[in-house]
């Protein structure tokens, strides 16, 4: 009798093997280990999947669908990343921190490069349109130490859930972006008005997924932030509202326990006036430690 | 301390936990338990692989370029789960047979449903083009009976390695096709061509990985059958030239051990003239036992 696996045959109980083998002269190292993870998982799935044939080309299909939605403004397979977990995962393999240290999420697609540098205190939202609020806190190192100068990249979406690139002509640009720097205490403050949770796209695949899975769309509001300090590792990550309707559901699995921020209302008319509001408004606070590099 | 897991809050450790959990409210509890496979060897094979964001970004592309790859003609995704044994792997699992029964392989997309029913010893190669080749056997039952009346449809790729349907206008239509019926004796026999063996489509992302991976994109020289008769499982599958360049290393996994049919040289012009060949022709014998069903 030969080997079946040596002699390059298919059997089930060896699947995995046979395949893998064939890769022995895969001259990129790092390629060839990805590769039979993957086979190996693969068909690991596949052995307590026990698939029909219908079910396969279901499979198939769905891949083949999104895929064909993509385009240079959707990337749908990015969608089925986040909402299976995957692209955070893939973060937090990437952005291990330090014990103290602030934890990073997810950067998701709207991010944009060259938002105006404005200074502490700055209003970054436009349009004056929802409710207001002050953000305020420190940036540290891991001993607790202000970090002066550092850069504070933020973007929020509106109170409608939608951020200006999602709205070009209805808000204005640069709308809810702005940069600021850490003052020598190592504080940052700006305005900004309450985020509301917003729904990724749900009109492909991935949408349709969800809703077989008994899932919603939707990301529980939360402000972006990067910052970036000589020394140290840049950190991107986001802050929530610990009140929203989804922050225990985030369909992209941005949320840590970590990352809530209080929304405190202020309605004292002293505090209003130092903080320069002639109405109420939510007081958020959060600071952010810093890993060395 | 809240449970991170119950709050929804994502974490490395229990990130696949935490995917799952959202599930709970799916109403289609074959679709949940698939889920579930699929997320805890996904988020494992990511903890194993631990890819960087350029190696994440990397399979986001290749899987939308493998989607966006399809169309009416070409199923890159089928093409990717032949090359990494999936396919062959449903197939198994769908057609695990009771020992002594001939075993199943993958079908192929080749196959056309209306070829042309021929008489026992009928020649399937309508160009005479190729090294003749007399095809014989038996179709029996697990305790050794013949089968009669069994219905044998066979296909085939010509002496260059194409099929009828990928050169249309350069063969005769159902070029190399036919369907048989096994006589009382449960016997088959037919005249055709020794196939060669052929490339599977290699200019897509596909082609590309498997060029990555030292691998080439070939299937050694088969015939295909489906054989039906009632009171049977229908069996779908190949038999294989043992002495193929590619025998050992078929680019879809379609060989298993069992289906090697045995292609033997005949020149005795007695035999020659009993066959009704006018030239040294190929003997071809292969049985199949049917599975009761
Ligand atoms: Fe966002
Ligand atoms: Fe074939």
């Amino acid at each position: 009798m030969t080997d079946p696996v040596e002699q390059g045959y298919f059997t089930e109980e060896s699947s995995a093997d046979v395949v893998i083998s064939r890769n022995a002269g895969a001259e990129d190292a790092r390629l060839k280990e990805v590769m039979e993870v993957i086979v190996r998982h693969l068909h690991a799935a596949v052995k307590e999947i026990e698939p029909t044939q219908e079910e396969w080309m279901k499979a198939i299909l769905f891949l083949t669908d999104t895929g064909q939605m993509c385009n240079d403004w959707r990337q749908e397979f990015i969608l089925l990343s986040d909402v299976l977990g995957v692209s955070m995962l893939v973060d937090a393999i990437n952005n291990r921190k330090p014990s103290g240290a602030s934890e990073s999420t997810v950067l998701g697609p709207f991010h944009v490069a060259d938002a105006p540098e404005r200074a502490l205190g700055d209003d970054i939202c436009l349009d004056q349109k929802g409710e207001p609020m002050l953000v305020r806190g420190r940036i540290l190192d891991t001993d607790g130490n202000p970090v002066a100068g550092a850069k504070i990249d933020v973007w929020q979406a509106n109170d409608e859930g939608f951020y200006d690139v999602q709205q070009k002509g209805l808000q204005p640009d640069f709308n809810l972006r702005g940069v600021f720097r850490s003052n020598e205490r190592g504080e940052y403050w700006f305005k900004g008005v309450k985020p509301k949770f917003y729904p990724i796209p749900d009109d492909g695949p991935v949408g349709k997924m969800l809703g077989a899975l008994g899932r919603h769309p939707f990301r529980p509001a939360h402000l972006h932030y990067i910052i970036e300090a000589d020394g140290f590792e840049t950190l991107v990550t986001h802050i929530f509202d610990p009140d929203d309707p989804y922050i225990h559901s985030d369909a992209v699995f941005g949320v840590k326990e970590s990352l809530m921020a209080t929304f405190a209302p202020v309605d004292d008319p002293e505090r209003m006036a130092d903080a320069g509001f002639a109405t109420p408004f939510l007081e958020v606070e959060h600071d952010f430690v810093l890993a060395q590099s």
